[in-house]
């Protein structure tokens, strides 16, 4: 029973170097400069798949970047199916200039290992391949069916997935699914997801003159578009951090004092979270605990603006456009749909004079997702991660979005468990992103560990 | 007599081909990289005033780019010195997209010539070489004493030209100053100006995390520093276009009800311009007309915006930092160093919570400059532009800054005129740039007329 720990245990050396292999093709799925990377990515992991003794592999087409799958279902109808999940697509790695090495070119310094996707998503979504490698390399077989299921567009919002799990409901039937996209609390501290937020993606365009113009020739004469603009944006929230769009707050499902007593038992500092985030002092919506507004509010964030000279120096320009991008993260039961029309609304009730606005919602989006009272996998992944990590997880939220879940939910009818091995200072989505060997070995271990547990039900 | 006019008819041609040449020189003061063209375009300046028959040419240092001397001095002492400036340096060229042709290469369309700094200033600044020219090639005299001083670093705030001038008083003495940097009111109508505005350029950097962040797992929690810079950034300006800032207006000398019946003389239609702008309606300080504004109301312009993820897409970042450039024309008597004050002062008094901001000056900026009544070079103007025009020249006031002016009148005690050739529609500092053919001819007309005008004295 434990030649596959033993296997683990012996090849650890060999499966870091799958991962450095693994971040090395720049699989940016947002860029359509690296369309080839991602299909390469997927290549990859197709090979990886085969050499893990698993069958039907094969890259299924989606309108966008492929999608891997690959399964073992010889443990017989008795014992479960499970789906598991990943991502082998990762973020744009501007500001280039702020990494302190390739992005592409995985190094390694004392636990941990950087490169950008080493922590979101590629370093987790190789520790269950391993662990099925460790059972049908060393036993042939698993205590227990298994579909692998590995996007490509999960950086972008999934924009396709949905259309394409509703096309494959047949062959992603499961009993239970696993994401091994998402994190722990901590290097010794696990836990596990009762809720991720919702997430939609706008572009707010603001336009003045029809050439840019000079500023002293029209400045006192005309508006200025990213004068405009900002004056927009910064009329969407107000002093109090509250969103101040019309309707916003109107579909949340507020937290019970119940919901407020539990989370407030999980240890979180302030103090040292602004330390960790390089902060002098917190921010965001008034009347709530740092938990509960990360965990349990909406929120509307700015992730990019341009507009006129933005060179060393001085233009001394009026430029004729200006623009923004926005993202809402949304909780139960906020609609995406309603969401960009109460912004679009704003937008036009708050446009200055001579200017125009348009707001465009960007590809892909999330529903809020939320799993249900004594939910079986998670309560079978709670017992696993206690006995691997020596202590309870953590039942949190997640402010964060992961668009394939309420995909699974809405068309194989289950919840998914988030099971996967992330730290959240692993500068996620940021320049130096890394993930810890360690996370990598233990996540190897859980996965192996619920292969045999599932297995004894 | 009219041999200079011979000269200037039958090598029309020629001097178009001297223009393409002086356009297709990279000479973009901002850039680092274009260095060596400021100097290239500052070499070919004195190529030309070698060739017009001009003395003591040479490049003098200045700290920064080089500027160009030339001069003439065999009138004797019974006829005036007169100083005419100009400059050689071009803006950036960006946004590059929009540009039809190649910006440095001259491209001919009718009338007009198409090319950076074809209007601002390089078309302007040939015209008295070409008439110096006419007349030292006819005649082998001029019937005044002449010094050329142009200079390469206009378009960023002629940073090193104080000091430049003040160290060179003796050399550049002189009875009278004309700007061949500037522009006339239309094709067919010229104008004279009565004041020009000052210029103080920023740039605004506001830091939050220390690294870029997830928006997903941080926005909840801590200030985004693209919604701390839109709301700092709206909050100088009110709903009437008036600048919020404590003390803005203080030393605003206000227009007097003559000064405004005056300008209301002028000839402007609100709805030509708007159309010429492409805006659906003007904007700028409530209670003024748009001349009133353009040319006697102190502006606060964004001229530059970034942070984030500008991409196609979207990446969720919750940046580390964004920033902005910020430019303010002033009228007499502001203050530079006040106006820097006041909006330091504003922007920690209006700082979100949670981010750090800074305000720097960007090198660089001007005084107002205002002709006193009865101003004897701009008289004589008056009267050439008169002849030439075939109409007398509107008295105007200008939105925009020409830094050396001020600085000439407190270093060489003489206010100077501007007379030159640009107009309003030419996208100065903006792409496709172009100057009228026909405007280069009027040109030179105007300087051979006015050397034999201050001749006649």
């Amino acid at each position: 029973m434990s030649k596959h720990i033993d296997y683990l245990r012996e090849n650890e050396g060999l499966f870091v170097q799958y991962l450095k292999d693994f971040i090395s093709i720049p699989s940016i799925s947002a860029s359509p400069f690296h369309s080839k990377d991602v299909r390469r990515a997927a290549k990859w992991v197709e090979k990886r798949l085969r050499y893990a003794g698993l069958e039907n592999v094969q890259l299924m087409k989606t309108g966008r970047h492929p999608v891997v799958y690959g399964d073992w279902l010889h443990a017989g109808a008795r014992n479960p199916t499970i789906l598991i999940y990943g991502h082998f697509d990762v973020q744009p790695i501007d500001p280039i200039e702020l990494w302190e090495s390739e992005p592409f070119k995985a190094r390694i310094q004392g636990d941990r290992i950087y490169g950008r996707g080493s922590s979101d998503d590629k370093g987790s979504m190789l520790t269950p391949i391993i662990a099925v490698e460790s059972f049908l390399r060393t036993q042939k077989k698993l205590p227990i069916n298994v579909k692998f299921l590995f996007e490509g567009q999960e950086e972008i919002g999934s924009p396709e997935m949905s259309n394409f799990v509703q096309r494959n409901q047949q062959k992603f039937s499961c009993d239970m699914i696993f994401s091994a996209d998402g994190g722990q609390w901590s290097a010794s501290q696990s836990n596990l997801i009762l809720s991720l937020k919702g997430v939609i993606c706008m572009q707010l365009e603001v336009s003045g003159p029809k050439t840019d113009q000079h500023s002293g020739l029209q400045g006192a004469a005309i508006a200025n578009p990213i004068m405009a603009l900002s004056s927009i944006i910064s009329s969407m929230k107000d002093r109090t951090g509250r969103v101040c769009v019309d309707g916003f707050y109107d579909d949340v499902i507020e937290l019970t004092p119940d919901d407020k007593i539990q989370i407030a038992k999980i240890p979180f500092s302030d103090r040292e979270y602004c330390e960790e985030m390089g902060v002098c002092k917190l921010a965001g919506e008034y009347g709530f605990t740092t938990l509960e507004r990360i965990w349990s509010r909406p929120t509307l964030d700015l992730n990019g603006i341009w507009g006129g000279f933005q060179g060393e120096g001085i233009k001394t320009v009026l430029p004729s456009k200006a623009g923004a991008k926005i993202s809402c993260r949304l909780v139960e039961k906020q609609s995406p749909v309603m969401i960009f029309k109460n912004i679009n609304s704003h937008v036009q009730a708050n446009l200055p004079n001579g200017v125009t606005a348009n707001l465009s919602w960007l590809p892909g989006y999330a529903l809020p997702f939320c799993v249900p009272p004594d939910h079986k996998s998670t309560e079978i992944a709670k017992e696993v991660l206690s006995e691997i990590y020596g202590e309870t997880p953590y039942m949190v939220r997640a402010g964060a979005s992961i668009p394939i879940l309420p995909i699974f939910h809405k068309n194989l009818g289950i919840h998914a468990t988030v099971l996967a091995f992330s730290l959240d200072d692993e500068n996620l989505h940021a320049p130096n992103e890394f993930f810890r060997l360690s996370s990598f070995i233990k996540g190897q271990l859980v996965y192996a560990r619920l292969f045999e547990r599932l297995g004894e039900l």
